[in-house]
């Protein structure tokens, strides 16, 4: 069998988890990887694989059928993910909801130009719970849908506290509240704002001499990703953060509940639990599945920016449709 | 907006769940029922519908974009769905596991021949819980797959005791064992046997003087059906089977519990939980879902048998693929 040939570019967390799932596949070899970095300095966690400049990637286009673009949504994914599409097929974890629109129109156009297929935001949300609220929507037409995120560390509220003057370090645990879990499993639909859906923990290193209620002030009252929450927040020591806090656990629930029937009298429920030990590991495994559909559709001429939602699920795993009929259907 | 104009043909429980279902969507219309029944003699549960002959079908080709096929797995649709392939877009939910290829084969020579699009299987399992199979495996590709079904009603289970001498009415219960699911859950990924999965629980009214043990031993010792299984056998009155079994229940659990990263040190696990208070109209949305999505593959001239892995999530709710992008995503 031709193995599908794989690139990572951007070597953080999600790049590492690229390689390790890239390894225990078959069907598939890594090729190179590309940072930013100096090359040299890098080492990688399997053993073998030759890193080059993101610089030099250019010269790559014969040799590479997928490349893996594991940067960041905010700053580095708008601008590699257009540029990229129009050499290689790509594929991202891209995941500013409000930006998708534009994000997928500018990769459509660079990758249908240069008849190449790159699939956007492969990652859990937006991804796999997408696919499931969509699942919700069609099987449970008469229904409302609930996503509780955590309990795990949420990337983009650790940094926005690190942000603020006076933080050495900072973790943010995002915690689905109990009770409004349960009202929504009971079936009972209720109505929950942000505040009676999760709990914000943070765990802070402070900097030596500053004011710590200042800091907590800040955190607590900072819009869009503090001030809408009950926000809990812990000062702890250096060690302790190292020792309890290094570790980036995840998970969530897409719940669909609703009715059917004849007066709608008979509830009907969809649940869906995620819990992972490593967030960046997970997301890794999913891009790689999605490389392997952007490979297969690149193979049938069908070009140009795709989602989770425009692919059939069946591509996504290395037996052909026939085998699956056999032994999943 | 053109509607999109279905049948059912198949007047039973899954018929009638159709039924409502396209009673409460926007963007299609029940055209009419087939049966093999008396068309007069059929009592339709929304007002206005008009019943047909099974025979009369052929005279709706042009008027007809989708037909729902509501019969059953054993008799029904190993003629039908081939038979009607050839003339309609069909949807169907083919349940019998081990024959989905042959019977994938037959249905999608007559389509292709005809240019038509029919999608089979399109249940809860076969269908949604295939779809999960596929995803666990994409995205845990080290882990073990475990399906658990219930707590709910066995339509063949119950079938199988109704066909036994001097049993008169009689229910399944197939109940997940807690222990497994709790083993599994913790991701110990233990190997489990039928019967370490699956309580069944049977209610049977007995006809009058016939010997309760002959019937229970007949139960407990049937192959296949029970004896891999630790089998609860209740004999009850008539009036407490009406009273309290003649709902259909049904549910499940799909997990994957696996690893992923370096030496296989992180946990990860997906779980998916089905509780339905109505089983057959839980499988009708899904029916009229995979409707919606049959026609638009057709209308791409995508034409011949199709699963719910062949096909795009995003095109069995009505929204666009864009503005799906916009909200869902």
């Amino acid at each position: 069998m031709q193995k599908i040939k794989l690139a990572i570019l951007g070597y953080g967390n999600v790049g590492r988890g690229v390689e390790y799932a890239i390894h225990q596949k078959d069907d598939m070899e890594l090729e190179a990887i590309f940072t930013h970095r100096k090359p040299d300095q890098i080492t990688t966690v399997t053993d073998g694989v030759k890193v080059y400049s993101i610089k030099d990637a250019e010269k790559f286009l014969d040799s590479i059928d997928v490349m893996l673009l594991c940067g960041g949504s905010a700053s580095d994914l708008p601008e590699q993910g257009p540029h990229f599409a129009a050499m290689f097929n790509c594929v991202d974890s891209f995941d500013t909801h409000a930006k998708i629109p534009e994000y997928f129109a500018a990769i459509d156009e660079n990758a249908k130009k240069s008849k190449k297929t790159s699939v956007i935001s492969a990652g859990w949300d937006p991804g796999l719970f997408s696919l499931l609220r969509v699942l919700g929507k069609a099987y449970i037409p008469k229904g409302d849908e609930y996503t509780f995120w955590g309990k795990g560390v949420s990337q983009g509220h650790s940094e926005a506290i690190n942000r603020i003057d006076g933080v050495k370090f900072a973790i943010q645990y995002s915690i689905p509240i109990e009770n409004a879990v349960n009202e929504v499993r009971k079936g009972n639909n209720p109505t929950l704002t942000a505040r009676q859906k999760q709990i914000r923990e943070c765990f802070v290193v402070a900097e030596p001499q500053v004011d710590l209620k200042t800091i907590e002030h800040s955190i607590k009252t900072m819009p869009h990703y503090f001030s809408d929450y009950n926000t809990i927040v812990h000062f702890i020591t250096e060690e302790e953060f190292v020792a309890s806090h290094s570790k980036m656990p995840h998970g969530g629930l897409v719940f669909r509940t609703g009715t059917s029937g004849r007066e709608n009298m008979h509830k009907q429920r969809m649940e869906f639990l995620l819990q992972l030990e490593c967030n960046p590991e997970f997301t890794a495994n999913i891009m790689v599945a999605y490389a392997r559909a952007a490979y297969r559709l690149f193979k049938m001429n069908d070009f140009g920016a795709k989602t989770v939602l425009d692919i059939p699920v069946g591509l996504i795993v290395p037996e052909s449709m026939e085998e699956l009929r056999k032994t999943v259907l």
